[in-house]
């Protein structure tokens, strides 16, 4: 699988290609329109980055020809800036607004007369109740974006450069007492730096990159970045969280490392999350159903005692965010294909001793995997 | 109306305050339980912030008694190390899950097994089908958001005085040339370490800090920040972003400014805006329907020619978040209130020439506003 780094915006034929495909499948769902408003769809659909406030923006796809898109007066100059491919633009008034110029109103305007309405599971219940009766549930488009076009894993292999010269960096500067506040402003700035160099029209509504370290306080916690002052430490498990999307396209690289000693107590997870790894690198491929993967993986932790500690899924999908569908859980029966990509990241957690993790981002290939991000595997390089 | 500024965490005492109403208020509309994913309203009433993705946070507000909160086992340290005021947890194992460990589960074991159910109008129409045919439609929660308490005031004021402090510093240092990507790392730096150096157990999950400057080609378009190299030039009309979460409140100030000259064409408009914001700080108080001032606002621009230039209501609430209801919209028939908080910021577009609108945070206080933000008023003090 050749992979060609890309940071330009999609071309109309890919943009055209996206709604073929989701035009195609809603004919096979029997499905007159299609409503979203999840604005990773948005974005996959039309190339617009919208931020969810009061004001709704919802694209409405006709069983044929271009989308229509309900979006307050307020954004048409902006929409029209942005967006690639065929778009219709139904503006409303304001947010609220009298009868006539409300978003409802608009909205009425774009539905078919008859038929069936796909809609999305994160629509909220306000909006489906104006498409009332003719509403059926429908997550088509999050599914078709699941396998990703060749240009879509060339914007991801991008990002994850630069995630990874980021991470690399951060491995090589690490020491105790270095600061969350540091580090952003550091080599967070870089990242941001480099992706604004190479592309000045990047969309920063698109744009999140966390270069985020958790030190043994609180590695057993992993959602827990609320203290900006934190510091790095002697010892370890420290955790990097490095997840981002950058510029419209998600990336993950992520160790666990240690600063000049490793605690005795922490070989043996550091050791087990490592085997766990190769499992997931080894297991996933083409046919494989995600979630025997995950239960794999959960068997194997608890076969070495560690059941208790594994708080997360060994893997997520990646795409226009940096965490999507399918994912690699139990509970989730998708077969895996060719052009999806995850992070694959096992890993186990105990309270009072810290966090253990890697994540890279990997696409499935024919016959296996291939990794888009990189860094050290042992712990001997991974001891700083 | 005494505001004492604050950036101290809510009390318990203040978050059961809230809690109380909010049952109050069920009890009044005939509800066993009250469902919320709102970040917003989750944060009001657990002070915990969460980030939207696919794992749901759902809080289940029952008739008396503490909040019930369904969140994934890999949250509950992160919940526990944040929340102020009565929570029982309910976690789920992960997302997706096998039948027994979903989000579902939890969630039926939090609902009541009889009575009404209030769902609020973002409800995911995939949580609300879980509820069924108990759930009736209410916006309580945010509807009892729009009243301040004093301590909500004080760190509405804390946030103010950060952002004015930073937009003062914007103008002494405007000049043409100076670019976005400077004014973040300057500028929009040092709100952030202030806050930091304050208290550093902020909350980036309750910060987004905007600190843009839209020059003449682009000012017309009010969202529009996507180019991160845009540079001021000389002229203008430029007009400032800062809208900003500080740590959980939000904060406005805005000013339209010019760098060395005023073009001759800007000089009506950005009069008749400073007239049209004269009748909002006027006309605001208790009793006012809010709708009526925004239509006399319409009115006045109408009556001065400038009708297709209006492309936005004259303010919005701000409380936990930068953006909510009410809204001083046409169509919002909220009559304003002491306590409630708004950005005043009638403005009027002209693409090829630009925006012009200042904005204020104010507090609508028994006879009318105070205002929270401050910055020069003139077009003479205006032009840098």
């Amino acid at each position: 699988m050749d992979i060609v780094e890309t940071f330009s915006p999609p071309s109309p034929a890919e943009m055209a290609g996206r709604l073929a495909r989701v035009q195609m499948q809603m004919e096979a769902e029997g499905l007159a329109a299609y409503v979203t408003v999840m604005p990773s769809n948005i974005l996959w659909l039309t190339n617009f980055a919208n931020f969810i406030h009061e004001r709704p923006f919802i694209l409405v796809v006709p069983a044929s020809g271009a989308p229509r898109f309900v979006i307050p007066r307020l954004e048409v100059d902006h929409v029209l800036s942005r967006h690639v491919g065929a778009l219709d633009l139904c503006a409303y008034r304001e947010f609220p607004a009298p009868e006539g110029g409300r978003w409802q109103d608009r909205l009425a305007d774009t539905l078919p007369a008859a038929g069936r309405v796909g809609v999305e599971s994160m629509l909220p219940h306000a909006i489906a109740a104006e498409i009332g009766d003719h509403a059926v549930a429908s997550d088509l488009v999050e599914t078709l974006r699941q396998v990703k076009s060749s240009y879509e894993l060339g914007r991801i292999a991008y990002g994850c450069r630069l995630k990874c010269e980021a991470h690399d960096r951060l491995l090589a500067e690490a020491r105790a007492g270095f600061s969350q506040s540091e580090v952003n402003a550091t080599i967070g700035r870089e990242v941001f730096s480099k992706m604004v160099a190479d592309n000045p029209s990047v969309n920063p509504y698109a744009t999140s990159i966390m270069t985020l370290v958790q030190n043994a306080d609180v590695s057993h916690d992993p959602h827990n970045f609320t203290d900006l002052d934190i510091r790095m430490k002697e010892g370890g498990p420290h955790v990097t969280v490095f997840n981002s999307v950058i510029n419209g396209y998600g990336a993950e690289v992520e160790r666990t490392f240690f600063i000049n000693h490793v605690p005795e107590v922490a070989k043996a997870p550091f050791e087990t999350m490592l085997q766990a790894r190769r499992m997931v690198f080894e297991g996933l491929k083409p046919g494989v159903v995600l979630q025997d993967l995950d239960r794999a993986v959960i068997d194997f932790f608890e076969g070495q005692g560690y059941g208790d500690n594994v708080i997360h899924r060994a893997g997520h999908g990646m795409g226009v965010t940096a965490h999507e569908g399918p994912y690699i859980a139990d509970g989730d029966d998708t077969v895996a294909q060719a052009g999806m990509v995850f992070s694959l990241e096992p890993g186990i957690y105990f309270p009072g001793l810290g966090g253990f993790r890697f994540s890279d981002t990997a696409v499935v290939t024919e016959t296996g995997v291939k990794a888009l991000t990189h860094g050290p595997e042992t712990l001997e390089d991974l001891t700083l």
